[in-house]
C-alpha cells in the first residue's frame, strides 16, 4: 500500500462526527448546519431528478451551472469569467482541491501552505510530490508579513494553497495582506490556489475578496468555491473551479480522471440557488451573525475565553486560562463526559505544535447551540 | 503546470459527446442509456433530497447503502462482506479508480494493465508514479496466456488492474483466465484492483465472476462497482469499493482527500434500489440483450462486420473490411458527414496499435438505434 496514506490518520472531522454519532453528543466539530438547508432548492434538485436529465453532463459541468457562476461571481465580486472556458464544477471542493494540486505541482515543487490549514492540504501536496514551505500565521490577527513570506516563497515555488476566509481562526485576510501575498506570487512566479469555500460567510459588513480579483493575479489564480457551503447543504458535494483558460485546461484533465463528472440533477438545483436575489444571501448571513453572537455570549458567561470570529461557521476558544495544555484530550473529555464534540485546533497544524485552541461550530439551530451550552457550564 | 496533465489529451468520450451536441448527431459514443432509468429509484432519490438528511454523511457511506451493497453481493455473486470495514462508498467509480491506483501504487511500482483497457488507467497509474507492464490481449477472444502474464508480472508487480467485463471488447473473463490471474497475483503478492462496473450486463445466461470470490484472493482484491451503471443512472456518479479491512483502511485514506463524500440523498435511493427483486435485474439484461441483438443484426443487414457482444453497453465493429485503416477519422466521418458519434477503438491502447476497430453503444430505445442505422446505411 502506499504509505503516504497507509500513514495518514483519519481525519479529525470525520473522527469527531464519529464519535458524536456512537455516543450521542450534540456535534459542534465538523461544519455543517443542522437545519435542513433552503426548500426551494432542495425542491429544484428533486424535480430535476425526477423529471430532468441523469445521464453523463459534459464534464465541466451543465451549461445552465456554469452561466449562474460566473453570472454570481460578477454580481457578487465584480469578476469577468467566461463561462465556457473559465469555470468548472467538481464533486465538492475537495475534488477541486486536489484537482488543482496534482494539476499544477509536479514532484519537486515547492508549495507555501500557511498554518493553520485545512488538514487535506498537506496530504495532497505530499501525494503530488511537491515540498511544503510552511508559514506559520500568529494569533491574534493571523497576518501574512512580508518576512515571513520572504522566508517561505523562492524561485522553486510552483503554487501557494491557503483558505479566506480562514478555517479555523474564523479571520479574513485584509487587503493588505492579499495584495502583499500577490506580490509575491507576481515575483516569483507562482500560482495562487485560492480556496474560498466560506466567502458567503463573513460577518459585521466585510466583503470577500477574491484572489481572481487581485492586481495581476487573474492569469496565476484558481478560485475554489462550494455550493455545499454557500446553501447550507453540506452532502451536495457540489464544487467550483474558476481560473484562466491556460490554467482550466490542464485542471480540466485532473479532474477527468478523478470523478469526471458531478450529478447534474444537484447541478441544476444550485444554478438555481446561485440566482436567488441579495435578500437570501444577506439574511444567511445575518442567522449565520446571530448564531456566533449567541454562542460567543453563551460561553463568555460560562467563562470561557473566546476569540472573535469574522467569517466562516467557526469560533475559537482559547483553553489555557482553564489550565488546559492539550486540545485532543480536552476535546475527548468534552465529547465523552460532557457530550459535546468539538475540534482540537492542533489538527491544522502540521508539527501540532499548538495546543491550547478548540474550535466549535455555531452554524446550528438556538436550541441546539442551547443544549450544547448547557452541557458546557460544568467544564468551566 | 504539471506535464503529466497538461500533455493529455481530452478524454474520448467527452470529445465525441461534445461533438454529438453540437452537430446533433445521433450519440452512440460515450457509455449511458437514453432512457430515464427507473422511476421508483428517481423518487427515492427525490424525497430523499426534499425530506432526508443533506449534510456530510459518514465518509465511508451511509449505513443504509453499506448494508444494501453487502447483501446484494451477497444475493448476485454469493460474496460474504463487511458492511462496516469492507465496503466504501464513492462518487463514481472515476473516484473509486482513482482512490484506489493512488492508495496502493508508490512510485517506483509495477502495475500490470491489460490493453485495450479503459482511458483513465493509464494517466492514474503514471500519477501514482507506476511503472506500466502492458498485457495486450489479442482478439477475438481477449484471453489471458500464461505466456504474456509472465512476461508482465515480477516480483516488483505491486498490482493488476483491468476490467471484467471488458470495455470496450465486451467480452468477459472465463474462469480459467481468471484462475491463472489469480495464480500470478498469489505468486507476485500482487494486488488485483478489478473494474467490475459492467458486472450486472452479462447477456446470454453468463454470470460475473467477482475477484473477490477467486481462490486465494478475497485478501488481495479490490473490487469496483458502480450504481450509474447498474441502474442506468451514469450521471448519479455513486460508486463501491470492496476490500479487506487492511486494504480499505488505506482506500479510507486517499478517498476522504480526493472527494471525501458523496451525497446521502442518492446514496439513500441507491441502497433502495439494490434491494430490488431479481425480476428487474434479469429485466434490464433482458432489454439489453434485445438491443445488442436488434442493432447488431441492423448493422449486419447494412453490411457491417460485426463482432459480438458478451457484456457491457457496447459492440464493435471491425473496419477493415469497408476498407477503413483509420478508426480516428472514420469516427470523425461517422459524426460529421453520417450524424452518428461512435468511439475509435484506438483510444484504448496506450500505442493506438489498433485502428480498425470502432464501438457503438447500443443500450438505446429502439427509436434511437433505428435512426443510428438509418444514418450509418450508406457508409458501407
Ligand atoms: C469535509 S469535512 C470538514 C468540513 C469543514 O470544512 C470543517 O469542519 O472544517
Ligand atoms: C466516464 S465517460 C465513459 C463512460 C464509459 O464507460 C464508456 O463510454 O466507456
Amino acid at each position: 500500500m502506499n504509505r503516504l496514506f497507509a500513514n495518514l490518520p483519519t481525519t479529525v472531522f470525520e473522527v469527531m462526527s464519529s464519535l458524536a454519532r456512537e455516543t450521542g453528543a450534540i456535534n459542534l466539530g465538523q461544519g455543517f448546519p443542522d437545519d435542513p438547508g433552503p426548500e426551494d432548492v432542495r425542491r429544484a434538485a428533486a424535480d430535476a431528478v425526477l423529471n430532468g436529465y441523469n445521464q453523463y453532463p459534459s464534464m465541466m459541468g451543465i451549461p445552465e451551472l456554469r452561466t449562474a457562476i460566473a453570472a454570481h461571481y460578477k454580481h457578487w465580486q465584480g469578476l469577468d469569467l467566461d463561462a465556457n472556458t473559465e469555470v468548472m464544477v467538481t464533486s465538492g471542493a475537495t475534488e477541486a482541491l486536489a484537482g488543482a494540486i496534482l494539476g499544477i505541482v509536479e514532484p519537486g515543487d515547492e508549495v507555501v501552505l500557511f498554518e493553520p490549514m485545512y488538514d487535506a492540504y498537506l496530504p495532497l501536496v505530499r501525494l503530488a510530490g511537491g515540498v511544503p514551505k510552511f508559514v506559520t500565521l500568529q494569533p491574534p490577527h493571523f497576518r501574512l508579513t512580508e518576512e515571513a513570506l520572504s522566508k517561505a516563497f523562492s524561485p522553486k515555488t510552483k503554487a501557494v494553497l491557503f483558505n479566506n476566509p480562514l478555517n479555523p481562526t474564523a479571520t479574513v485576510f485584509s487587503d493588505s495582506d492579499l495584495a502583499l501575498l500577490a506580490e509575491f506570487c507576481r515575483k516569483f512566479d507562482a500560482i495562487a490556489i485560492s480556496d474560498e469555500v466560506w466567502e458567503h460567510v463573513v460577518f459585521d459588513g466585510r466583503r470577500h475578496q477574491p484572489v481572481l480579483g487581485l492586481e495581476g493575479m487573474r492569469d496565476r489564480s484558481v478560485k475554489i468555491g462550494s455550493a455545499g457551503k454557500i446553501f447550507s447543504l453540506t452532502g451536495w458535494k457540489v464544487g467550483f473551479v474558476c481560473a484562466a483558460p491556460h490554467i482550466m485546461k490542464v485542471l480540466a484533465k485532473s479532474h477527468q480522471f478523478l470523478t469526471f463528472t458531478t450529478p447534474p440533477n444537484l447541478q441544476a438545483a444550485v444554478a438555481y440557488g446561485l440566482a436567488k436575489d441579495n435578500g437570501y444571501f444577506e439574511g444567511m448571513r445575518t442567522n449565520f451573525t446571530r448564531s456566533r453572537d449567541r454562542f460567543t455570549a453563551g460561553l463568555r458567561t460560562l467563562g470561557f475565553d473566546v476569540i472573535p470570529s469574522q467569517g466562516t461557521y467557526f469560533l475559537n476558544i482559547d483553553i489555557s486560562a482553564l489550565g488546559e495544555t492539550d486540545d485532543v484530550a480536552f476535546c475527548r473529555r468534552l465529547v465523552v463526559e460532557h457530550g459535546v464534540a468539538a475540534i482540537p485546533v492542533s489538527a491544522f497544524y502540521a508539527g501540532g505544535a499548538v495546543k491550547n485552541v478548540v474550535r466549535f461550530c455555531f452554524a446550528k439551530k438556538d436550541s441546539t447551540l442551547d443544549a450544547g451550552l448547557e452541557r458546557l457550564a460544568d467544564v468551566v
